[in-house]
């Protein structure tokens, strides 16, 4: 595959009313220091222009984005019904956020754009307006044509990623929600994403318990013993490296982390306690399992301080040039 | 309260074929780089002899330890009446590091000792030779005529302390243990310990969600309004500062951290994966609620590495060092 200089990354920009518009321009601004390569906002410029000074050109073909960017944020314009205030999102505002998304994901899937790095949006607003997916990554996969099954959210920093085999599930819940053949499932979704978005040959995947000590040989709790150890033993049947089921609390310290390539973790706050612990700052969400990269930023709208310059565009950045690092690597494998 | 100076640190040394022998040693060794007062040892020197070549002094008085702890390791000898090799735990090993435990809890209880450090033991020994607690916390509480659901296990780190409402608890049974009551008396418990160990005048505590993003309003699980909220309500209409639900992926980095000055979790590894992920080496467990200081290292036997000298005394040495600050700031509280 060619890896021709003039496709841009597509970046959306998620809600109009949040502090996506804001953290998008302010990595076009910290481009050099952020080490990002080209890229194109897709949404509504106004958006933009209310919270940012710099410099915008409205382009309608992806590969004027490579010009444009030394001098410009290159947006493709999708413009809300009605113009929001930041911190307030409308239906309007919903509108266009799905509208830039679903865009931005065509573009990758045709191979305009190298990959979609997606910006926060407001669920309660698209719920509002019919969209029913639990979340943009779901949507992600139902528009590659993955079966949102075969898709795993994987929490990435500079010194720990993190799979939660479960994600938005009550606490209570977990526990059914777990199977062998979804734990599997993960940590093939995850090995296979090692190997094709991060470039590591040979993963290791280390696994953890779901009960405290790991269930301590069945006295607290006997996932590991029914679900998660035969999980296990079938990746590794396959040839993956795989370890554990490890106790939770003792896999994330410098010495532990440096053991494994990825965390595959029972569920959420056990994948993300750790990972913002950590990497606040620049922990990015990755979509493995897509026939395309898809990366995010990992938090929301915002809407409580959109519009303040406040925002910290790091993690935009991180998600931007974690998804350029990654189309390389896809590019060397395939 | 008196501060006399020849009022040592009572340390058990835990089960003779851990490496709570050497670990103990070893801070002697590095007492002056770990910055640590006297301390007396508890437990049979032999097990300290086998692993370690420094000078050791036989006392039978804790006042003597403050003079010897210049040139030799005092130790009280509590002697096991066969001799184990180090890694192969016995009965009678078992019923020394239960013995020395109950002498060095004795001594902090009379005042002989102003804390008690306790090294690692093994559960399952202590069970064998029909240990009715489910650790050395409750033996100690119970020995200080404090019931159990009155003390809570605070770790101790030095930039988070956490502590868990539910402990040694299957993932599956926490919703069936949580009750406001039962986080009401957590929260309560953790608030006098900062005041009492900590020296904390007007302490700030957290209190963490159960599910995650705290429930989202409880379209996620509906503990946080149902138990977490009403907990916190009644801790505030006593006057004390109490924050929360908050989702538990976001409380424990820097920023966050710095907003309070303990974190109180539902379950074991929401408290126990921060703690560990970012003060794996200087955690400390500390027993509020009680009429004495206790500390411990947050580690267990490690029976795999015991007798190779290469065990690491620095959480040892932090549980030491912390239960002189704590015993410090009770003088000034009392």
């Amino acid at each position: 595959m060619d890896s021709f200089p003039s496709r841009p990354l597509a970046v959306s920009l998620g809600d109009p009313a949040g502090i996506g518009p804001e953290v998008v321009a302010k990595c076009w601004d910290g481009r050099s220091g952020f080490d990002l390569p080209p890229f194109v906002a897709i949404g509504d410029s106004r958006s933009i222009a209310r919270v940012w000074d710099g410099p915008i050109e409205l382009i309608d073909d992806p590969r004027q984005a490579d010009t444009v960017f030394d001098y410009a944020l290159p947006v493709i314009q999708i413009a809300a019904a009605e113009e929001d205030l930041p911190g307030h999102p409308s239906i309007a505002g919903a509108h266009c956020s799905l509208d830039s998304l679903e865009i931005a994901v065509g573009l990758a899937r045709s191979g305009s754009a190298v990959s979609v790095v997606t910006g926060p949006v407001s669920k309660e607003q698209l719920y509002a307006i019919g969209f029913a997916h639990p979340g943009q990554t779901e949507f992600v996969a139902e528009r590659c044509g993955v079966s949102r099954g075969n898709v795993a959210m994987m929490l990435a920093g500079p010194t720990l990623r993190t799979v939660p085999v479960t994600t938005h599930v009550p606490f209570a819940e977990v526990p059914a929600h777990l199977s062998s053949s979804l734990i599997e499932a993960r940590g093939r979704t995850t090995l296979r994403g090692l190997q094709r978005n991060f470039g590591i040959a040979e993963p290791t995947l280390a696994v953890s318990g779901l009960n405290p000590h790991s269930g301590e040989g069945g006295m607290l709790g006997r996932e590991e013993i029914e679900l998660i150890e035969p999980a296990i033993a079938a990746l590794r049947s396959e040839g993956w490296r795989v370890t554990g089921p490890h106790p939770a609390d003792t896999m994330f310290h410098a010495a532990a982390r440096a053991r494994y390539d990825a965390a595959l973790c029972m569920y959420h706050d056990q994948a993300l306690i750790p990972l913002k612990a950590l990497h606040f700052e620049d922990g990015v969400n990755v979509t493995l399992g897509l026939p395309i990269i898809r990366t995010a930023p990992d938090h929301g709208t915002a809407f409580d301080i959109a519009g303040q310059d406040s925002a910290d565009p790091r993690p935009m950045a991180s998600a931007i040039r974690l998804a350029a690092l990654c189309s390389a690597n896809r590019d060397l494998v395939e």
